[in-house]
């Protein structure tokens, strides 16, 4: 968080504002009825840093589902997923099995994947809301 | 063919040169050194046609495996491959075993997928060259 303040300031930015805290909590920093256009996950760990500490597929997916929940109509949220690590396997396949369940009638799921790569480079996952209703 | 011929007509074109034959015979019509910038493919049967006249995984993989030899460096191929015909199966695991299977040095191949739809949709495959070597 400290890294990205610094970097945000030296850019000129000052429309950001940071949370310290799990992704599944982001419902505690919106309002009932805020909108969101876009969203974007990065799961897995972060580079340079503990391999231990990961995003995990429970606490990933009540992220998820809060934005969805958020999303605006024909807007979408971006999902990069890793899954060259152990524990990354689970999320992959609970994320990719939550997008796959959604109603086509209001979401439209499309995955982006490198097949021919060594090391299991990310796949991009997107969603994009048609219309509101259940997910 | 007599259809395409009617509409590239109408349309005004007339750089087009049509050829009724497998795309596995591609290579007839190439000269030996002919490079080619880009390539199609739409695998399965012709809409509104015999569903029991489709391509085949054999097929299908010569004229890959030819276009790709022909192709220029930093061009691609775009195959969409249909699966939702029992024929159509077997094609498609074949298609993305020899694409995964494509060495990373000399190729790119990404796949693009609507992953929660009825009716198995179409999945699309581009081939990328990034330079000449074994295929």
């Amino acid at each position: 968080v400290e890294n990205t303040h610094q970097r945000l300031t030296t850019a000129g930015f000052t429309n950001v504002q940071l949370f310290c805290q799990g992704h599944e909590t982001v419902s505690t920093v919106l309002a009932e009825q805020e909108e969101i256009k876009a969203a974007i996950f990065n799961l897995g760990y972060l580079p340079k840093s503990d391999k231990e500490i990961i995003t995990q597929a429970d606490t990933t997916l009540v992220a998820i589902q809060t934005i969805l929940q958020h999303l605006t109509i024909g807007d979408r949220i971006v999902i990069v997923i890793y899954y060259g690590h152990d524990g990354e396997i689970a999320e992959k396949e609970a994320v990719l099995a939550f997008a796959e369940a959604l109603p086509q009638e209001n979401y439209t799921a499309l995955t982006y994947q490198f097949i021919n790569q060594r090391n299991a480079p990310p796949i991009l996952l997107t969603i994009e809301k048609k219309k509101h209703g259940r997910n």
